[in-house]
């Protein structure tokens, strides 16, 4: 398997999706579209929909099943950036090499725009209803994940620990709420949709807790040793903004270690599945070794 | 029937369910619920779950089984005046006589509350929607009306015609969209999980825009004639701000008017239903004569 080219072959479905998702309709005012289609497609790398693509897939569904999920999820993924991005919280400038919202459309329609992206993901989302139980499973998994439980919750704690020194098991939690709980339940949705047996849901729950970390660790130590071209953004920024990161808690060495370990356990969560979880091991394996 | 009481006591299941829903969880920052509880028992009217009750009463159903729907309404309009208050957009600092969210909390964590309030009234609903059809009908309107096609679009319409003359045609769709899609949703999702026949849906959509209208042409004299020690905020906003309104366009006399003409319309709408709509007209006009 070319892991590359079967990354690419899934983003180019899912960004199509999010092109037509968010078609311009009569009776809204264009600006939202705007501000919407910006930050969506501000080259963001689809992570979380491929995710869920790979989960449905791996489960003998097929991608048409999924993709409205998917689309939804990295709708809310994009908000939580714009809101994330907003000066009373990161205030971050760029992104990805671009402007943020805010510094194109000013902060109210930014805060609107995060706010639409968020809605609309559920419109999409309770659209696919009609189809059945798994799918009823599948969204009410990934507003759970998106809500005070999951990444609210993970924002509030970041937000808590703002310049003050923060243990590992902080450092922890916030993060497996922040990130962990959307990438889990990308995973997981899709394997829901897919068809996936109680016992295929747990390996898979265990396959993503480990590699959502290990990403979220890889990220951290992208922006210590990082490349500021390659990666469209600045480095060195948790340091500038005293965050408490992997890095600076654990240490470059351990750090390393650690995202060598957590995929190691990631895959081995994958052996039950053999051949069929070919493009999540190699996925893994592309993520944890990744340079932006 | 005793109007007063009669709305009193459908706010007293609407507050016990809402206390219920925003109940603290395990592992959840206490500091979300503190954000969100704050703006929604900060004094609200409680507008739309009552409709939302009054709907489903109206079509035969009981007020249980409308109470997750009615709140989760009356959460995502929290939301709305929550990321509304904010500097960016309107910059107030009192709503209903006490400080708004971001002048207790700080402009983050009020940033995220109102996120909190749209996903946990998500988290909501979809708990709903194994009780059948009617229920994934109603929160599909919702949602839509909730989104770029209804509140949000009405935000937007808002944004960009701040501090510029707008004309009745532009101040209607705006209200249309602003306030008058939740509202109307707020009836008719009650209506449809009341069980309503596709006559009567049609009837309450008719009686609800009328409503809404009112009830905003209401609002607009309210902030030139109104008490500011009943209403617990300033009058004389709109002017300040330069807003256009009903008033600025149409005068005083020709709002008050039209107020009368659509309540009217909108009990003219209630006659199929006999003396079962009895809550619903006293209601209209209670809303259309309110001091605060």
């Amino acid at each position: 398997m070319d892991i590359k080219a079967a990354i690419y072959d899934r983003k180019q479905y899912i960004d199509d999706a999010l092109d037509r998702y968010l078609e311009r309709k009569d009776g809204v005012p264009d600006k939202i579209y705007q501000g919407m289609r910006y930050s969506v497609f501000a080259g963001g790398k689809r992570l979380r929909p491929i995710l869920a693509v790979g989960g449905c897939e791996l489960c003998g569904g097929r991608i048409e099943d999924v993709l409205p999920v998917a689309c939804a999820i990295e709708l809310i993924h994009t908000y939580s950036l714009v809101h994330d991005d907003l000066p009373a919280l990161d205030n971050d400038d760029y992104r990805r090499g671009k402007l943020t919202s805010h510094k194109v459309f000013g902060e109210a329609l930014a805060i609107l725009a995060g706010d639409a992206l968020l809605n609309t993901a559920y419109e999409i989302m309770l659209e696919t209803l009609d189809k059945g139980e798994r799918y009823l499973r599948a969204v009410k998994l990934i507003a759970r994940s998106a809500g005070v439980q999951g990444m609210i919750g993970g924002q509030v704690i970041d937000l808590e620990y703002e310049n003050k020194e923060t243990g590992l098991a902080i450092l922890k939690e916030m993060h497996a709420k922040k990130t962990g709980a959307l990438i889990n339940a990308s995973i997981l949705s899709g394997a829901l949709i897919g068809g996936c047996s109680q016992e295929e849901y747990g390996h898979l729950r265990e396959f993503g807790s480990r590699l959502g970390l290990a990403f979220q660790i890889r990220d951290d130590i992208l922006d210590v040793i990082g490349d500021e071209d390659v990666m469209g953004k600045k480095t060195g920024s948790d340091a500038a903004n005293k965050k408490s990161t992997y890095v600076t808690v654990m240490g470059l060495g351990k750090s390393k270690e650690m995202v060598r370990i957590l995929a190691g356990e990631a895959k081995g969560y994958l052996k039950p599945f053999a051949g069929r979880a070919e493009f999540f091991v190699q996925l893994t394996d592309y993520l944890v070794n990744r340079e932006y």
